[in-house]
């Protein structure tokens, strides 16, 4: 059963699962302890941070291991901004950033801090400008990740450095989508990871801080992991997420030539095959694995159970998925359509087959959704008026898009449609629909019931 | 290989490594997501909510999984402190708690609020009459041990609960050393345990809080776990908890009352075999498995060492271990012996023999490590006078014990020993050895360099 979506949790490499089962016997104990258990558990830990050191780049005694991704960003963003208080309360961050940052800078505001998003472009990508353009004499940190998780994009991180270098100011690099593809280059100051994106265990993440990095622990005192982690260490866990990025970096440049093949088979097949689908993200400075685009016309948690039906496990940013009403924040800041979003990230190993068989099946799964949906092509008709108004108060993603590619026919070219609506994310869809089809965006107007977006007929 | 430190750490029960490597195949996927992997992950996370609620003895949608139980400890008192912020930031906990209490305790303060701590007898048990007398009207949460982790004593939790209840605080329960033995019982408010102490694998804690305590979680949001533990969830290890928590428990009563028996038989045994030994904590209110005494004239460390090479992993709460120089918190709150400690946790399935083997290796080691430090009987002679003054400065535990030792029988019965030290535990240690010699203890004095400690010769 083909699994697409290892941008969310890779399935246990063999290693990791070979190494875990070995330190169950062996580390179980805690390695601070001076009988023989705890000796050994201790020379398993030693060993295991060195490992993850050498393939982050760093030195053993810079990286801590955490319980998840997530602990080591909440960790060094809050040991920073502590560290560094007396430069000043500014946080810079990307628009683009993983929710575990963007919480952690929601958290640092709440708290009377300050922080400034630098904006991406249409491919998800931020600039070495707009970081400079953010940085103030008052910023503590600044954080970057390697490469968005949700289109894909790398980023620009040793030029972001070398910016917040020239100011002094640290980068914290979430390299949670790339570490098991290789190192991160450039002069960054902190390193986040997480093991189960490359196919270690849950339970680990990684905290590089680099030497000369001011950095003042948060919460509760515990001397283990140089203060910096507390709990009891997860060491089989550990032993395994070490073994597993040594093993996954091994084959990565092998898998990575691999994988970009077919994935840009998908870039280029889906826009032939489905109609009405925009590719997002940046086609080439892009991780190898990761492919995104969005279908008009489509809600996205309909076509997640058709593609699941089918046997394909993918993931989507559309807003009408996973219980919340808001698109994905990526897709928003890049301005793109989020509706009908589809994420497909190949875990290594993912045969031609099955990317064959996923691209045989998602036209027909589009197909079926758009027709529930009552999607059909408008037919000729003489306009009916120069301008038209649509009341789709109430109405949720994709439907309102849907009325407004129906109506669009209902007015001569150069007439008007405009479209009334409380789904926040007609902001996002219509203006991606107008650019899709080659008609003018006009803009937005405030309603006492929702928000009137209107668009002219172009062709 | 025996050992015998299970309160640190358990060695896997066989229950958890089979459900860990069954989900390992079954439970890696992200539980919020739509697709067949992410929803076989979701009902593994719910079953094992419920099996771990139903032996904690709480509602599924009480209880949260937490990366450790430090970190159970921890988000338990920030939340509860800062759910009743309102009511004020008062804090009481027993001297006598985990260091992950004592750290969020010290926490607290260091953020402005002010902290209780409830002394214990010397057998290291509280009092409900202790408690009733911290609680304030500005007390927002209170914090008691089920069972203490150094010495075994329980704690009366449920009439503490009962006193707290009646001056509407929530008590938190740190449930770690007895969860697997037994439900806590009493009207507790939260409660906190670990998985590894029960022989579950590393990296899972358990968190419950009953409905209706005010609960702020801090700390940057995360939708996960109620909001309460942020991270992907270690799904294959929570599995795993929850099994092998419903394996021991059922295991539970026949293997306290054999175990019980073992300990028994090193408590009447110990203080036979080797001279100048005092058995610490409760005699009968006590956990199972676990038992701790301390030897006059022991360097704790080099104890360890000696039956390390035996064969014996055991720990110590000595000052000279681990590379601290100050006594365990619990020994120096009951005001007991610290020299020399040794504590014994036998895990399930300690077979009689290996405590048989360990009553044999015991007072060879003792007596070796004693030679080596040069302790040996005083000979009889004539007193020197009435009062001798020692200079112990320099000198570590158990030297300045060791020096008392020898000058007693320099002065005639009723004359004085002066002991000047700068060693932290000798303020411990030398009362102690005149309780267990039957000498009068009169006092300390500070000194411009060190402490005064002044005995009287009663024999």
């Amino acid at each position: 059963m083909p699994y697409f979506d290892s941008a969310s949790a890779a399935p246990l490499h063999p290693v990791a699962r070979q190494a875990l089962q070995a330190s169950l016997d062996e580390g179980w104990a805690d390695p601070a302890r001076l009988y023989r258990e705890g000796r050994r558990a201790r020379l398993l830990l030693d060993a295991a941070r060195e490992a993850a050191a050498e393939a982050v780049g760093c030195r053993p005694d810079e990286l801590v291991f955490t319980p998840s991704g997530t602990h080591a960003v909440h960790t060094g963003i809050a040991g920073v901004l502590a560290g560094r208080r007396r430069v000043g309360g500014h946080l810079v961050v990307s628009a683009v950033e993983h929710s575990s940052v963007l919480h952690a800078a929601a958290a640092h505001e709440a708290r009377g801090g300050s922080v400034a998003e630098v904006p991406v472009d249409r491919w998800g990508a931020v600039s070495a400008a707009g970081y400079e353009e953010a940085l103030l004499p008052a910023t503590a940190l600044a954080c970057l990740q390697s490469a968005n998780h949700e289109v894909g994009t790398v980023q620009p991180v040793a030029e972001v450095a070398e910016v917040c270098g020239a100011a002094g100011v640290p980068l914290l690099v979430d390299a949670a989508q790339s570490l098991g593809w290789g190192p991160v280059g450039g002069a960054w100051s902190v390193l986040a990871a997480s093991a189960h994106k490359w196919g270690g265990p849950p339970g680990v993440g990684l905290l590089a801080v680099r030497k000369g990095v001011r950095f003042s622990p948060q919460g509760p005192a515990d001397e283990r992991e140089s203060g910096r982690s507390p709990g009891f260490a997860n060491l089989p866990a550990i032993v395994a997420a070490a073994a597993s990025l040594r093993a996954v970096r091994a084959e990565a440049d092998a898998e990575a030539a691999r994988l970009r093949v077919l994935v840009d088979r998908i870039r280029r097949r889906v826009v032939r095959l489905v109609p009405d689908v925009e590719v997002v993200g940046h086609a080439d400075r892009r991780l190898p694995h990761l492919v995104t685009f969005s279908c008009l016309y489509v809600d996205g948690e309909a076509l997640l159970h058709e593609l699941d039906r089918a046997g394909f496990s993918v993931s989507s940013g559309s807003s009408c998925t996973s219980s919340t009403l808001t698109p994905s924040h990526v897709l928003r800041a890049m301005g793109v359509l989020s509706e009908g979003n589809v994420r497909v990230s190949l875990p290594p190993g993912t045969p031609a087959a099955e990317v064959n068989a996923f691209l045989e099946v998602l036209p027909g799964a589009v197909a079926g959704v758009r027709e529930r949906l009552g999607v059909s092509e408008p037919p000729a008709e003489a306009p009916e008026a120069d301008a038209l108004e649509l009341d789709t108060l109430g109405l949720r993603c994709p439907q309102p898009v849907i009325e407004l590619a129906r109506a669009i026919a209902r007015v001569p070219v150069g007439g008007t449609v405009t479209v009334l609506s409380d789904d926040e994310v007609a902001r996002l869809d219509i203006p991606a629909w107008c650019a899709m089809r080659g008609h003018d965006y006009l803009g937005e107007t405030p309603r006492p019931a929702g928000t009137a977006y209107t668009v002219r007929r172009r062709s």
